[in-house]
């Protein structure tokens, strides 16, 4: 049997998965480099929107499946950053904020008719696996929060400049996460060095990251076909928006 | 209120879905018109497989929903069909035979190392619906079978001319499916006929059945894009397959 990892060689092991993180896809880059369209930004406002709406749901799994009370009561902050605790928009509301700034519809972004079936498919993968996995290995799938503050600034740096038509307002939600995701993968991060305290289990851990990392690179691979290969689903066979808006039970 | 469609107009409707069924992705196509490399033969059949494994897990969920015996004893048919009867190979294993056929370890393909992410998504997607439907949602969603029939003879009929290189008795499969697929098709579509019976629930079904519909797409695109444009997960950052094989709970 292989020796576990001390905790400072596996935090390594899981930061060193960021080279895997989304801000390497061809979607994204091109996004920083000022080469999107606004069709193509539009499109990932609305299509990301759908992992936005599925974010407390993936936490309310979690604390669905967890008995330390101590856990619940942090975790849960997750769940109120992006639904809004009272008297406050959240998360969410900030991302229809973006939605807006960029020119879409606040209605049909609500509707999700825009949201292409990959991204729905990859999205609920994370929502079932909170589902189904224990309350430490749905928490330790978050980690990907560990690359989520260098994406957030190369948004806000890039953007402005290449996108002037964007309004300034539609940021907030980034400047608000970069704080928020800082301070969530502490608490994600102390979780998953705790649990994981054997190779094997290690190992595990490290795949069930990489599993994250691909519910976010395959979502800009469904985007890539549709606004950027100019292949959405159907194209073959129809110039109109063909594909279900969500039926899942 | 919308009256109800009568149950040959509610046919029809389902029939009429036909037109977004995955014969028309242009993956497919080039399959059929002997245009796909080996590579694109290879890469379809390796992660149609995961789809083949999953149908069992599938139809296993459908069981575990149903209340009705005599339901029961027909739909576990499907399973037996996939999984193979004592002293039967069955489904899972002619696929295998497939796999062979083409070129490519058995071991390998067991192992789902070749499985894509987005397969892998669209895939969990179909299963996770039959876990959490309804039986008569879940049995209904599997009525893309209405249309399987002509795709297994469009493959029998044009692959053995387009890839010689091909062994004849990889097409084990396709032949067996042909008239397992219409007995399928006549209990499906009589459980669908017989449980939508109002508009609504009517428009909803159609709703499913594009939900599977979508699944087939999408699994298709992801082959598109790692083995048609070249653009596998992570290739911007690796010559290596990075992603996960799998950490379903």
């Amino acid at each position: 049997m292989t020796t576990a990892l001390s905790r400072s060689e596996f935090e390594h092991a899981l930061r060193d998965k960021g080279r895997y993180y989304h801000i390497h896809h061809p979607y994204h880059v091109a996004m920083y480099e000022g080469r999107a369209t606004r069709e193509q930004i539009q499109g990932w406002v609305a299509n990301r929107f759908y992992y936005q709406v599925n974010i407390p749901l993936k936490d309310a799994a979690i604390l669905a499946n967890c008995p330390d009370r101590d856990v619940r009561r942090e975790w849960i902050q997750r769940i109120l950053d992006h639904d809004g605790a009272p008297g406050e928009g959240g998360g969410i509301e900030a991302w229809l904020k973006l939605a807006e700034a960029v020119g879409l519809d606040r209605e049909q972004v609500l509707s999700q008719e825009l949201v292409l079936p990959g991204v729905r498919f990859a999205v609920d993968a994370y929502v079932n696996f909170a589902r189904r996995a224990s309350w430490q290995e749905a928490a330790s799938s978050s980690l990907t929060e560990l690359f989520a503050p260098e994406i957030h600034r190369a948004r806000l740096s890039s953007w402005p400049r290449h996108y002037p038509w964007i309004d300034q307002d539609g940021y907030d939600y980034f400047r608000t996460r970069l704080g928020q995701a800082r301070r969530d993968v502490e608490h994600g991060l102390s979780i998953t060095l705790e649990h994981y305290t054997t190779w094997d289990a290690q190992q595990r851990m490290l795949e069930i990251l990489q599993f994250k990392l691909d519910i976010l690179w395959s979502m800009l691979d469904a985007m890539s076909m549709a606004y950027e290969l100019q292949r959405p689903p159907y194209h073959t066979v129809t110039n109109e928006r063909a594909w279900h808006r969500g039926i899942a039970p």
